[in-house]
């Protein structure tokens, strides 16, 4: 069983010993550390990978000892991850479908380390595609009238299938501040440019209005600003005055997937941690 | 002799053929053709490059045949340049060195066909890079009292030095809708972001501060909206949370030395046409 | 209907405009025209997309005239192709499946102007993926022993299909001169390296062994000499020393995918010509 | 000051515990660590930035710990650096002035924390830059001749100027083993080729022949085998079939200019560590 550890705390002298001389007294070997300082905010972050040994007997004492030695002292936020159950990911989509083959390709593949309970869609025109995959579609329309009630729905089937992220593979709605509240850090966006660059909609559109020479997408955690969330990854490929708006759309389709898909897989490997909107993406 | 023209007009049937028929009957060779059409604004755009044949002699009859045959009845735009005469680039710079140094270096090893009369500048901090490669330096201190004196000393050197564009590279005073009217789009910017990401001032502390995943550069021309002209070059590179603002400005150095650079470059060749605030650039 | 000419013939003067009078004569506007000479071969290359006036008629007619008045007296290699009839196109897969996922998604997402009338496999691994996809799968087996037998059967196919060109989307067997020499410049192969570097087999544990810091993947025509072929599409992604060979492996799929897809979409959009062993690429 | 520490030895279970502890024991605090495992070679490395407490007096008593304590026990190969000496860097140029006016250029602007003592050439050429830049040039011719003689005349220079390591800004000479093995790992050089592709003599002619879509540059210290030592940094640019091998090698240029520095100043940092013909770079 491989074990990651989380931290963030106020920077202070000697944490990296103190932490890794408790792990080694606690029979972990680390087989991964890396930390950050983030100089401006004062704040320490590091990321543990532990195998524990075979004299190893008790997590929860292990956890226990942890919090009592170190966090508190040290005022740390800290989580722990085993990797011995799969964390479950909601998809929600729409219309487009380039993300949802993308991902359900890649699940299929054995790429994605998830359980995939369900898709869920506004709309029908992806059914076919959760159907094609063995994917259970839920369909909840979404319009001004039934807001509240969608979301309610929304929420049971989130909590039904004890569902750990979601992913917004182009849904085309925006999220509400519950639901937001209820997964903070934990609902994945792919936005079809390179933020802040045309935040909003149809930034192909205001892209190709600019002139630009290079068109982006990002995936970042949904926050209730709209596009001004933590960005997890970004990528970016050139075009040209010979481009259309039609030619930004299809460039843009391969950028939203594999950097949607990048930033799931850094998010299922518990690379990144959030601290002021901003995100530390250890490697 | 080469000689290259660029032509914009509307849309129509049968522009090509007429061109290069033209060209042809009148002992010229295409030896590059290039055309765009810029669908929503239903505009035409073609760049040609000719070799004259031994039998042609008069490039003044050719130019007025050319407006009379093609250019009135086609209400066309155009521009016709031999490569027979340099022209003068006049470089602006304030404090920092990067892009300076790296257009003197390019100049000094033949890299770009111009010639540079002067370089002018608000501060004296960089006159002793332009002495060490020997490019005269004229230094017009700019504040909000003499502003008005600065930029007539600005175009009366302009003038004297018959100075055909020019480039800021990293000149940090906002220029006047005066001077651009006289050199328009013929005064070249470097933006030392990804535009339209963080126009203004301070853009890499922008970017640290977003917490953004790639930074970048532009290349623009220079209208009287800041940093909302047509752009003519971009690039980027990423950033990791471990970089500090001074990281960011450090990585960015090389960039915006290469997009100026590059920008310039094109200028130069004749190879951008501006329509409509957007460029379009031949490669 | 959209008609595309693709022409080369040795460079001399006046070749455009005596193409371009020939097509305004006939009745074709010219929508977009891309030319290109090499210099070193004195080889001149042009891509023309025509649209036809109301007051065309006759494609054959056309086509007659054209070899008559143009492609003779220049000694033009030539091909002309209308938009009414889509390609057909024939994938042929072994076991990995990334390449497959995506080139069924895009098909079925309307991204590539094709018919896919059947997958080919020497294995039956991917089977489900080409059911899934309700896209004909056959099952070729390929051995020492039978690969004189399997490529009849691959032939029989192929021609009972009119398949018109192939995509080896990490089809782990070495196609024969006799297969290539009858789709000469019409079977496009993704190599998971950036060719020449890492040619043959392996090339991500090659690349690993030589601690490069970039990995990349390569379209290319398929020619009697393996991973030499005319290359289509290139690109690249970068690595670290913290990256295994498996890391590299799961990083190449994306590029593999996406730089096979590229080169496909290109194919298709008769925007390729080659010429001692490169390619031409109109944009 | 600040100290750096590299340390590489055989994989062990609690090693990064007992350093760090170490450190804190003797009034270090850590403000930087990384580390590595290479898994196939079973190989631990370490890279720690420390500053010291006030109450900390004696960097060779530390040392002298460090090598009893930590380095005996876990046969640790380790360095330790502080920043309060700059090392002295030697410049090797032919007659290609790109990098050198770029090295010079960052030198004076403060980007590279060095000394330049002199810049060496077989040539006379770039000397009016050494002169511009006011650093020492000496010219020591180079032929077949006179081989043995010049490196002795080198080898003078290099220990006059007590120079730590030296960098091939273009220097078209094969360096002799001799040297080499007086500067291991000291030694960087720029090709002009995505290395392993395009080893050895006119990379930019191999490539324009081989057709190949992105042209490369790869920074590497220097080993008896030509074109074969450890790579510390590469990069790539696009390039068409409508680029000249002029155009190869313009925009090349700027890619070994960047690629260069960049590795130049990885070295500098100490972020650099050599294992198996292979680096780690720490970031």
């Amino acid at each position: 069983m491989k074990t990651t550890i989380l931290v963030h705390c106020p920077d202070q002298s000697g944490i990296i010993s103190t932490v890794t001389g408790f792990i080694h007294r606690n029979h972990g070997n680390i087989v991964y550390l890396d930390q950050h300082v983030d100089k401006p905010a004062d704040v320490f972050f590091m990321r543990i990978v532990i195998e524990f040994a075979d004299t190893f007997s008790n997590l929860d004492h292990f956890k226990s000892l942890f919090q009592e030695e170190l966090a508190s002292p040290y005022t740390m936020e800290w989580s722990l991850h085993t990797d011995d159950k799969l964390p479950k990911m909601a998809i929600f989509v729409s219309k487009y479908n380039h993300c949802l083959y993308d991902l359900l390709s890649r699940y299929r593949s054995g790429e994605l380390a998830v359980e995939i309970p369900f898709v869920l869609s506004n709309h029908t025109d992806l059914k076919h595609i959760a159907d094609q995959f063995e994917i259970p579609f839920f369909h909840i329309p979404f319009n001004k009238q039934n807001r509240v009630e969608a979301e309610k729905e929304q929420l049971v089937l989130l909590e039904k299938y004890e569902i750990d992220f979601i992913v917004l593979a182009r849904y085309m709605q925006i999220v509400s501040g519950n639901l937001i509240s209820k997964f903070p850090n934990r609902i994945i966006n792919i936005h079809h440019s390179f933020l802040p660059a045309f935040a909003g909609a149809k930034p192909y559109h205001a892209a190709f209005k600019r002139g630009v020479k290079i068109i982006g997408a990002t995936s970042h955690y949904v926050t209730e600003e709209l596009d001004e969330g933590p960005i997890i990854e970004q990528d970016v490929t050139t075009v040209t005055h010979s481009h259309s708006i039609e030619d930004f759309i299809t460039k843009g389709r391969d950028l939203e997937k594999i950097v949607l898909s990048r930033g799931v897989k850094l998010h299922i490997a518990r690379k990144t941690m959030v601290y002021n909107n901003k995100t530390v993406i250890f490697s």
